[in-house]
């Protein structure tokens, strides 16, 4: 038996979010990935554990889940073995091996979220499955999202950038980094932490594009956290220009002396 | 009653192409756009005219179409009107007067096609939608792309690079540039020309990723062409990478002395 770590990419268009669910119309993307594995590995009990529940239409480049395995298969050949037995918005990029102690959730060092927003003078058809238009009559000021972004940098209470009525266990995280790129016609917000609470990238993103429009100024963004009031914040940005990029794991620090 | 131009785009992904078809189980973009004009202008003729007929999954930017309408909304008003009576992967993004002998199709001085390639090592599922993915295990040597795509400019007998079995009233076109860009991890095929043959630009396409991934030699693009034969060509390449992009007139010399 031997735990493997998975990096997994996907098309969140068409599922109701990563984690498995009772009596859904739609599928989720967790169930894809299980039923996949089910087929490479017939009979095995895999006790699959996912490092982040991407919401209904949240896309992924960088998904992390473990899986225990007993079978002669080199680990570097699942990615293409599985191929066969997912659809095509779904995609297992890595496969790698990992020590029994790992935990894919628990041992996260840092997540990188993006999200995307069309800011060009045509809403372009194509870009409304993977990008957020700027419904705003001028192009969005990147300069100040960029001033706006720099507050989220650092260790906060993030109460002000949680869906109202989620759980309260702990609200605060660290922000390592917010940056607000360009890219032709596409604004891209970076942003890499310690953890996220629940809606919280879309609620940053909702306020940078608040900011981008001159509804909030850059300076009120430090003023809204430390408020920790949701409702002096921008709108829940939609999901569907939101991508997990990636997962990071510190594999020295914790293993190395086991 | 004026003859109205209108500039219209879309996401072809969910269309059984532009034109109007009997007895599809999916819609055609043209069906709904002139469902969407009877709501604007009900009880009119309007007569509409297209100049392109895309193909099933195919995209646009820049389609075009004439209708006669008897009506007091200033032209200008016409996009934001028709909205709330479009789905939103169709969008009509302009709308001017033209003269009422002006021909949609027949008037047509040229017209540009975007054939997009994602190269990125990740076959980023986000992508596979609006771009073709490069299925081979080297990333496309763009350079080797632009010296064969020079072999297109000009004016010549593009047999070789039409569907098979198509009709064949005149196969002589002239293309003015074919440009190969890269953006990021994209490669991007811009080719503008007097007019296409069926398939063409996708033809053109899956040729020059052959000459990227080294099956066809850039010199060969020219040979291929004189050949006049379909089979030496590279593949038709997929649909949903393909993007009408613009589609010009020359409004001051038709028109001007009338």
């Amino acid at each position: 038996m031997r735990r493997v770590l998975l990096t997994v990419a996907y098309d969140g268009g068409a599922y109701k979010g990563w984690q498995k669910q009772d009596c859904t119309d739609l599928q989720t993307v967790e169930e894809e990935v299980e039923r996949g594995l089910r087929r490479l590995f017939p009979g095995q009990k895999l006790n699959s554990i996912a490092a982040s529940r991407t919401d209904r239409g949240v896309h992924s480049l960088g998904q992390r889940m473990t899986i225990d395995v007993e079978t002669t298969m080199p680990t570097e050949r699942i990615p293409p073995a599985i191929r066969p037995f997912l659809p095509e918005d779904i995609l297992v990029v890595k496969a790698e091996d990992v020590p029994d102690q790992f935990h894919p959730r628990h041992d996260c060092v840092q997540k990188t979220y993006e999200y995307l927003i069309w800011n060009g003078k045509v809403k372009d058809p194509r870009k409304r499955l993977h990008a957020a238009f700027n419904n705003w009559p001028h192009p969005l000021d990147v300069e100040k999202m960029r001033e706006g972004a720099k507050a989220f940098i650092g260790t906060h209470d993030f109460s002000a950038f949680r869906a109202m009525g989620s759980s309260s266990r702990g609200t605060v995280r660290t922000v390592f980094d917010c940056q607000v790129e360009t890219e032709g016609d596409y604004v891209r917000i970076l942003v890499t932490g310690n953890g996220f609470l629940y809606n919280m990238v879309r609620i940053m993103a909702g306020t940078l594009m608040y900011v981008g429009q001159g509804k909030i100024l850059p300076q009120e963004v430090a003023q809204i956290i430390e408020s920790k009031n949701r409702k002096l914040a921008g709108p829940t940005a939609e999901p569907q220009a939101l991508t997990l990029l990636e997962i990071n794991y510190d594999f020295q620090r914790k293993y190395v002396d086991n």
